[in-house]
């Protein structure tokens, strides 16, 4: 059985662990985008919180993105807001767009960034109009359907994003765009998380999900992949292996790294610290999609 | 009759006869309080972000405090969510509060800056939450009565609002708090006004309203005062001259003269133009409230 | 007939019509060549100062460049020096060179300077002396005539005039050069203005004449050309469209253009506020020389 | 039994176990002592690199003073060198300060700085006379007893330390000074670590030594105190109770507390990480001596 | 006899003779009024030159001011403008006031400029008028006698001198004074010299004139006094042992020394490097005009 | 007979000589190798301290790299350490190195840095293992034979060099590298010299040895070189002309130059003010080793 002591010193240990991802971490920027299913657990939110604000106090500079979520069909269907769909397709229509932009930027996005300075964080909630920090087109037709206000990313404003992230802020973003005559647009907020990791070339973009990370079979959880490369990951995305939702994960992640983000992750965000998990651990945790460089020496230790 | 050229060079003497105003407020900071009725006219509203916008390129350092208005009950009206009353007194109850934060934040404050930010301003949006702006308290119950969510300001981030408005931002801020905890609360947005232009030691706080000004006799527009002093407000205050909405405008000037700001106003901000035509021209519109020495100054020439 | 606000709301319209302009000269440099018979009206004068002030106000770096005129010939006859000329040439000897440099650096130089500070600008006199900013040799022969104390440009030091211009101050500048021995020379005003836009890769170069631009038909006022690209200015040069005094205008002009200022511009200073003219509004003034490829996208529109 | 998951959440609770100090902590200085018999085993020692090297990354700015030890005597020996004493007190003459000097700047304190370095911190070895940090006068003698080469610190070079360890450095200070003429002195270490706390305003300092703390009985290990007064501490010395090589530890806390350092600690440094257990965990460890009124707040918690 | 190479030790020997004097000035500023009889001499001229240039590279920081002598009363008679005179006293009147400001400003301050440059320093002559460096009002009528365009100093801009001495540059100034309307006055340059001297707080004030310095007996070259304290000298003029020319300079020297300037020098500007002799040598040369205090220091060495 | 002005006189001329040499070498980097005899007479080491300080002093850079000499061979004796040797080439063991490390960087230098404090400059005694200033591997063996810890430099911290040196501070620095895991080597401090100046692109390098310079034969002082090239000193070394410990120097220079140092020289320390002799004046002293190109245009003068 282990003394008072010893268990203070096993506990210092562990924080020496964590020193050498520390230390080349630091000064670097860590996207990561948090969401959907992950931010449903108010005791695991807290937790995730807790992972950003201190990565944020030993030197890292992490920028959140964040999505909707059921919050938004409750307040459309409170407010008797019906959705269209066309072949499937979701049309947004001006009057769910208001309600997209309240409930995005003025609901969730004002509870994360609340979360994290109540830990001490300096954290700013902003969506793609403020500076306008995500310039976006109006979508094309899909398959000659009009999805109503629903955009497609031109520009980031990365100069926004390091005056405050390099600063001793943490930007929090919602997936709204605006187009150059001041309209806002939803965008599928992987799809931010992704550009905007891509953009300012940052060290490590993470994706919180639902999942462990990307399975070679999908139904077996044996069969997690710790690490795919490019081509792998497109080849399960054609013969169906990645469906779903996973699929704008794993795109936004194969764009990041392909526009020189270092790596990117899809990890299980209902699970307590999944960000520390991953970082300051040797063996870290869900899938690692890479270059097929990078791909090879993994298979030699992180 | 003019001609052409004629026609140019008398807009550019207009143009000259600004410059000995900008030379003034090159450099310093101007609250600007932007609510209720006087957003409701969009082509209004436009000419108001104009304003806002030149004043920015211009050198000044604007920062907008907006309030809330119909879109408030409009929401809470298309939810159901009735609004209680105790002793006439409004009580912000958490559902009523989640409405207040969305319309606020998500769309208000969203509408401002993307309204600005189409001129070619760079405005980002922020509310009490984001870096811990407005820190509040709950407000003590007043005549007994506990008012729900409603905050009273202990302080305000004035850092955040310098490295923003002093590089090339506009803050817009919407009247919401956050205490310790992270809740965040109601707030009447003219003291928000009144509390940041104090705090920045503003060289101008402007409320825009839809009055001219403050009038000797309420009912005869011929008596608007072009400048009252601390104790010619309070005494109308107490005698009833000035009562409802207008009590937290001219106390938020009083304020914030008290706490060093140079001139507080308030302006009927449903003509066109508010803002420049009280900065730019030499008789200046609505009424000014500012301490008895510079009351005193101002009766022999602004 | 107007009331009082209309006109007033009229005013601030007019300031509003000059946001994008000021949007997009924001930081940038604009060299405006000021001389001649452009300064002989006191009244006009004070417009140009004006115009210059409110342009380094609204956030544009002006830098002046201004010529002679009728004050050296004035200062040399009530000194009794006579001009010595060789086939039409006019010589500089030693003691008309003291007389130029005193009249333009003591006299010209400071009227103007004292003329835009009374304004509440910052100007600084400079002339090619300090700080050696315009270093030149002596001219060679022209047709075997020694032209004595005339010089021919070197190198600019362009680091202080960017040290003052980024800075609170608005540099005049003397067309006086210094060669390495600290010998000071005469040179040509225009030159100088051309050569210093082009080694700041000014956005705009102005030149302040007394006409109203450059004519199809010198003698027809209404061949007035709005936009001429360097092929049809040297063409028109070569034809002798255009002479005289406005040769090193429209040369000094092409070279800036051709170092890479955006644009150069031939105004007539005798109207008032030329500059506000050109600058802000959208139909311009005066003659614009410029590339191939911008003149032609100037036939749709400023 | 907690399977592999549930072990790296644990330990991911633990790193966030640190978060309030971090936070606390960031920007701040903190002043190790760290010298004798707490640098003899050397796995122990890579252990307290480690603490200093994350500190450092986690954002603190450590400083580092060192001892002497049994390194001094060995190499007196070698050398044959002689220590004479009168009347018990040692002196250093010159032969013997050559020897002091070369074994404390030239192999302690790159022995320290190697081991910092080689851990990826960047840590730099100092002594007084660099940039003459540590400003010394002869001791006058003691009971008629000239020391030699014993120095009393007269001034620190505190902006040498702000520049190096607001920087990315770490200082690793030998306890040498100098005075004006260059002549170099033996410092006793624990009064310059206490000083170099007092100048810099230090948030924290902490002596290493190779008992737990201070003791009410010294012969009774249960008796240990976790916060000592400034009172209590004097009436203790006075007393005998504390006594010995713990003297000048104690009242270099005591000085460095009255001169504004927050808190002083004494330690063992013989066990694993004691500067994380001091800092990281809720009830530190060893002795803090500290002024009254902390003292108080201390009995109520940390 | 001495070789080649003791010749160049003894060089080096002086060099390092002047260390001393140069770290007490490294960042310094000293202020030198030269002008009238010192500049007549164009050899003597360019080793004051040589002398400022020097004390530029080793890292002090001087200004110039200078006077004006022989040439505006050569320009003035050359230009046939009389000086009128009342009761003694002369009057600037307008066309007199033209030339003054031609010759200070565009003639001797140029030259001194240009000189300056030709050995590698990167002076920048400057009047009052420049970015309004000297702020006078109109000279009072003396004796009921209207002095015309003579001026007062009520200002001058330290901000404008700080920000071109502090970096590269020496500023070299002209004294001329500008009012609030923009029009220049003469003022009398030893006065301008104490004035800035006194604003900047500077470390020195020389005045090169064409005497020894202050003597005793003005007859006897024999009793020139090393140091006059403030009472010593105001005795001194009040029994007319100091008096014409002088008179200036002194007060100069004691006003400055009032307002903070530590010491200020009477120096022969007709022999060669006297600021050199000056301020590098141990003796220094010429007459100290200094406080009570400081003056008795001076008596126990420099 | 010369008076005592006229003296004053002719030691300000001398200073005014340096001048030319002074702007040069403004805000330029000079690396000093000093060592070996060129340091055993303490009068002369006090007059070659007094240059680097005055170099510091008049804007240049200087960085010192010292070298050991019979201080080594002192202590080793002292302590009864014997050198092996194997082929007639010394090794290095553990015992060895821990003594050379502590006269090294504990005693030399640290007498050099107290030395230069004690004239006014800012020094810091630094290592290889500071901030691993200069990192190496273990050089391999030499024929076959081990010659323990003797270092081969891989890499030098600039950045630590700049940031002190364009600072107020004269970097000291003892030959002695460090490898990955934090182990001390002893490297050849020529070699030091000549690397540190290369990666700094150093303006100078001074190698003060105890002879005059190369000589073309090595018994005539009367063939001293002022300037050999590259391939002359390479041919030279091959025929013998150069050897034994001039080689290092001499191979320093070429390597220095090779990668960018504008000009290497090799002087005689044991003279007075080898540095200054060198740098203020015309002629220069010792041998400058150049790339060809160079060497043709000194040929025609300095």
């Amino acid at each position: 059985m282990l003394n008072q002591q010893d268990v203070l010193i096993e506990k210092a240990n562990i924080l020496i662990e964590a020193l050498p991802y520390i230390q080349h971490l630091a000064g670097k920027c860590v996207v990561v985008k948090y969401g959907g299913n992950a931010m449903l657990d108010e005791r695991l939110t807290k937790k995730i919180m807790q992972d950003i604000t201190l990565l944020k106090y030993v030197g890292v500079n992490p920028i959140v993105v964040h999505g909707g979520g059921p919050e938004i069909n409750k307040t459309l269907a409170a407010l008797n807001i019906e959705s269209h769909f066309h072949n499937g397709l979701r049309v947004t229509d001006d009057a769910a767009m208001e309600v997209v932009q309240m409930v995005l930027t003025g609901k969730i996005n004002k509870d994360i960034t609340a979360g994290l300075n109540a830990l001490g964080a300096r954290a700013i909630g902003l969506c793609g109009i403020d500076a306008n920090l995500i310039r976006v087109v109006k979508k094309p037709p899909v398959n000659g359907v009009d999805l109503g206000r629903v955009g497609q990313v031109v520009d980031v404003n990365t100069k926004l994003l390091k005056f405050l992230s390099e600063d001793e802020y943490i930007p929090v973003i919602a997936p709204i765009g605006v187009d150059e005559a001041g309209n806002s647009y939803n965008i599928n907020a992987d799809t931010v998380a992704g550009v905007v990791a891509a953009r300012l070339a940052a060290e490590k973009l993470m994706f919180l999900t639902d999942v462990d990370g990307i399975r070679e079979d999908p139904a077996d959880p044996n069969t997690l992949l710790s690490c795919v490369t490019r081509e792998q990951a497109e080849g399960m995305i054609e013969k169906g292996a990645i469906d779903g939702g996973m699929i704008p994960k794993v795109r936004g992640c194969l764009e990041a790294v392909a526009a020189g983000v270092r790596r990117a992750h899809i990890l299980n965000g209902t699970i307590e610290h999944p960000i520390l998990l991953e970082i300051f651990t040797r063996e870290g945790i869900g899938t690692m999609v890479t270059t097929s460089e990078e791909g090879e020496q993994w298979s030699t230790g992180k």
